[in-house]
């Protein structure tokens, strides 16, 4: 199959128990299939994702791990040519091709695989450098105050995020991500199984238009906020980010140390706001309930 | 701190809005912090978990990686006696001590890191192959047809689940995995901000416990379930995985190929069954909506 797009979701038969009896429905689940991205043959990691904008996906990974800085670091990416037992394409390894194999920062991101992978690290995240050995250097410190937004602004993001969320819709399986301007216009919104490959897709997107860094954007995110989505806004150079559910204590900690603003919770026309209140217009004068 | 479990929820300010206006309030996020597991000195993986219950992560998670059987393979786990720069020991580096480490699958381990590290892996996930390269081999083949569980019982987990599910009350940032028997009584329960962390920590848990395989019990996740996820499940030799949330395309496939009863959308005293319906009393005999 050519296109990426007719595995997004799958078609079977369950068996559904409701009211105390079983019946046989047709039901929809979000697909789910490995994806191996590529540097010049190199495996660089393996991500289960939702097959569908791909290339996106692995602009997006590569700049969240500081491989890539921009389009003009990668020449071309190809699916590679191998086949399934059925002489199939399974389109699930794609090949990136570095303009300067040498200069790209390949070498970092392989140590980045600490992380998730396996190295032989020294005393690794022994000690508080440990968090900073985690995390990716950005090219794009991010600039103070900006954007500024309205709060409605704010707690209307997840209603315009639900509106994309076609995949959601059928499976109630797939997160979203988007990025959003400061008067909550969604400029780019993709679907995956996984929160992580939807917030690469999308900044990958950003990318490949010439968008980043996204320095005047939201990132929402229907999900929770953990460190790793956190560390992908501040790759990216976004300010804010607006998650619909909690974040971790990680995301909150490094969220401050970046400048970033961390919205939580935002749903039934609130949020809170954990870090970075000045870019949320009238956010730092909130009364306290103590001095 | 000798204790992970004050780190387990972390208390903040934050900012809320509602009601059109801005309050500073208090809050509780849930921990997130950064654990490696090494063996003999080897880092396999790092994952952002939540502290607590870590020996018990360290052996689910090195069981569902292959390396270990059982706990007789394990002569101890120590965390790394480092410091951060207050000198203080921040126990995020676990060093596991094999029995034989010779024998012990490491180097299965190490390839599986493929899925999420780095390789330099043949043609990987190409072809259909790809899954099969991905999966870890089970000590324990499924008992078709065990356990036989009432419907009745499946659509009370989430609540009995619920009901335990103390960090998620106070942070709304956690997912809950458990074990119950044929009867819905749990039996144990984690909660953790990796829904993997938490379903590792349940099966150490059963592990250190001499529980595996878990033939009779059914593993209950808040979360959706993915491709890991079932696979945790057939490693444990557990026959029935109950998500609260959506089943992923690859999710059921897998299970469908092991012979794991997969039920998801858990909720409203209902679910739906993906696949194993002969181990759900009342399942196979589902009138179809088409012959």
């Amino acid at each position: 199959m050519l296109d990426g797009m007719s595995r997004v979701t799958v078609a079977r038969k369950v068996r559904r128990f409701a009211d105390g009896a079983f019946h046989q429905v047709p039901d929809v689940v979000a697909g789910e299939e490995p994806l191996e991205i590529r540097a010049g043959g190199r495996t660089l990691t393996v991500t289960m994702r939702t097959p569908g904008h791909d290339i996106e996906l692995a602009h997006g990974w590569l700049h969240g791990e500081g491989v890539i800085a921009g389009v003009g670091d990668v020449r071309g990416a190809s699916y590679c040519a191998g086949s399934d037992s059925d002489s199939l394409n399974t389109y699930n390894v794609l090949d990136v091709s570095l303009t300067d194999p040498a200069g790209a920062d390949v070498g970092a991101a392989l140590d980045r695989a600490v992380r998730t992978g396996v190295t032989t690290s020294a005393c690794g995240v022994c000690g508080s450098a440990s968090i900073e050995a985690l995390r990716n250097r950005t090219r794009y410190p991010l600039v103070p105050g900006l954007p500024a937004v309205d709060p409605a602004v704010i707690a209307g993001l997840p209603a315009a995020l639900a509106e994309r969320q076609r995949g959601f819709r059928r499976t109630g399986g797939t997160h979203a991500a988007g990025l959003a301007d400061s008067d909550g216009r969604l400029t780019v919104v993709r679907e995956d199984v996984g929160r992580h490959n939807a917030v690469d897709k999308v900044i990958g997107a950003a990318l490949l238009a010439g968008g980043l860094p996204a320095t005047d954007q939201l990132l929402v995110t229907s999900s929770r906020a953990s460190f790793e989505l956190v560390q992908k806004a501040v790759m990216a150079g976004i300010g804010v980010l607006v998650a619909v559910s909690a974040p971790s204590s990680l995301a909150c900690e490094v969220a401050d140390d970046a400048g970033l603003t961390l919205i939580g919770f935002t749903r039934h026309a609130g949020f809170n706001v954990y870090t970075g209140p000045e870019r949320v217009v009238g956010a730092l004068e909130s009364p306290g309930t103590q001095p």
